[in-house]
């Protein structure tokens, strides 16, 4: 993607050869501000409190945050260990550590290197799957519409749910997305600052419109993201997504998930994902104003589930496939 | 309800005996400021600009809009015209009107008077049938999850769908209340401060987690308001309505709307029932601070409509019924 002028990953290995720079989310869309991550600290620390976030990008800063542990001297448990307990429901973040268990203090970079080339390769492969299913509409323009931010930001490159849109955008397909602001975070706004940098038309609305749009016929699909997806296709995503699967559901809107395969977790079902409960200074504050007084309790879950059921496909770096067709289409990942 | 330690109503009339008091709901719930009606356009102004809001207070603001115009010198059908250009979507406002077309400058503060003890009166009844829908769930506590503000503030006094949870409160049921925020304008807000006032216990959530509350068997029942009802029971509420809806039919949460009959429109499709489009800076701005870059475009629909499938029984100043049965209940109204 292009930011000031120049095209950028969401991760780039810095001059240096031994840190990263990343774009730091947390203060995006507002500041465009690059932050140097030079250490397992650093690493760890940009995951938990969410200066990088988004399942596949999340991978990519903790495989870089093991080589510079290696590289530092730290064992390769203890660094796994600390990144694995950053954040518990994106799975991404726990393949990546995997892929990592047979690095080195001297091939730790390049792994990680690997680890984020191959995540672009996935997300442009699931851009070129999924631009058909944006194409076959025929509407001009087609209206789509996405929860959270599963683009550029969240993954290395091109993104998993913005990919298809990307491509589309490129091949002359005229679009229009719909963005859901997906409080408490506002990471909507994220979507909306990529779609905006890439010419992309686009609205943006508060969560609890989307089904009066669908209603209104006015969204010709869906399309989201996933931080894990059960063998089965159940799709644990941002919190708020079961609520718009519903509604496209009940109004015929076809609801898809872009899936790459790091984000398929094998061996769990969907009520053993663990969802994560963040602060609940999410919920009371925007941008630094008290919105929610004291006198209140909040909650705030970060995820919800939404049942194979309510998802009309998938789009993986393999093709698309209806939610029971994840382990044919990968056999060797699915007997692991 | 009680308000800096006195018993209060929404709007009261003032001293003078020629203006009203209502409380600037703009300003809530981080200023407690009362502010005083003198004129048509005062009242109308309050109308549009949300300083009152709520599908009843709307039609009490409304009738004594009528009156103080008509002590001035202003004739009926100018007075109605302003007024029910206002808000389009609450029937109450249209309700309201209609009541006051018999006054006369002498007759127009007692009859918007009697509109609004008459409010009081049915929401004690809406709270008095309801609470039998919440004390037979049986559990302790009972959670119940509510949708933007239809409570005290809303109304003249207790509320329609807050007056069951206020009556069982008061009654000694253990009750947890789940407030969603309710973007764009957070009525939510409004909620937990009156619940805070009445000590009810309360959790304020953003509108993405009713839906995983609900998976997670933590909602026992939704009651909510609703701004204007068919003959056959869609029921037009506050966008977002819709998808907390379809959740609690996909869990067996019982869905329950208080309706009092003048939110019923006899003479109206849930197709044709005009959606207010509101300023796109709700969704912009947050109390005054920038969330949405202007390189975005936004849409604000401010109701959606939820079909009476959806909605397990609607809760009247006459009693608890099934969608179908507005009709049998209210014959008189029905026919006319």
């Amino acid at each position: 993607m292009k930011v000031d002028g120049r095209w950028r990953r969401a991760i780039e290995l810095a001059d240096d050869g031994a840190s990263v720079i990343v774009l730091d989310q947390a203060r995006l869309p507002y500041d465009v501000a690059w932050m140097r991550l030079a250490s397992l600290d650093d690493a760890a620390r940009a995951i938990r409190d969410m200066h990088v976030r988004g399942a596949p990008l999340i991978g990519a800063v903790a495989a870089y945050g093991v080589a510079m542990a290696l590289r530092a001297g730290v064992a390769l448990d203890d660094a796994t260990t600390r990144l694995a307990a950053t954040r518990p429901t994106a799975v991404n973040l726990r393949w990546a550590l995997d892929e990592m268990r047979a690095a080195t203090a001297d091939t730790g970079f390049a792994i990680a290197a690997r680890i984020c080339d191959d995540d672009v390769w996935r997300c442009e492969q699931i851009g070129k799957h999924g631009v058909d299913l944006i194409r076959e509409v025929g509407r001009r323009p087609v209206n789509i519409l996405t929860h959270c931010n599963a683009g550029w930001l969240a993954t290395v490159d091109w993104g998993t749910a913005l990919a298809p849109i990307y491509k589309a955008h490129e091949d002359g397909v005229a679009l229009h997305v719909w963005v859901d602001e997906t409080r408490p975070r506002n990471q909507g706004l994220l979507t909306a600052w990529e779609l905006a940098a890439h010419g992309v038309p686009h609205t943006v609305i508060a969560d609890n419109a989307g089904g009066f749009l669908m209603q209104q016929g006015k969204v010709d699909l869906c399309i989201v993201g996933t931080d894990r997806t059960t063998r089965e296709g159940d799709v644990c995503n941002k919190i708020g997504t079961y609520l718009k699967a519903l509604a496209a559901h009940a109004n015929g809107v076809p609801f898809y998930v872009a899936v790459p395969s790091p984000s398929i977790d094998w061996h769990v079902s969907a009520e053993d994902i663990p969802i994560e409960e963040r602060s609940g200074d999410e919920v009371r504050r925007i941008r630094g104003v008290s919105v929610v007084l004291d006198a209140s309790a909040v909650a705030n879950p970060a995820f919800d589930i939404t049942p194979r059921g309510l998802v009309t496909a998938l789009i993986t770096e393999r093709g698309v496939v209806a939610p029971g067709g994840l382990a044919a289409l990968f056999p060797r990942e699915a007997a692991r």
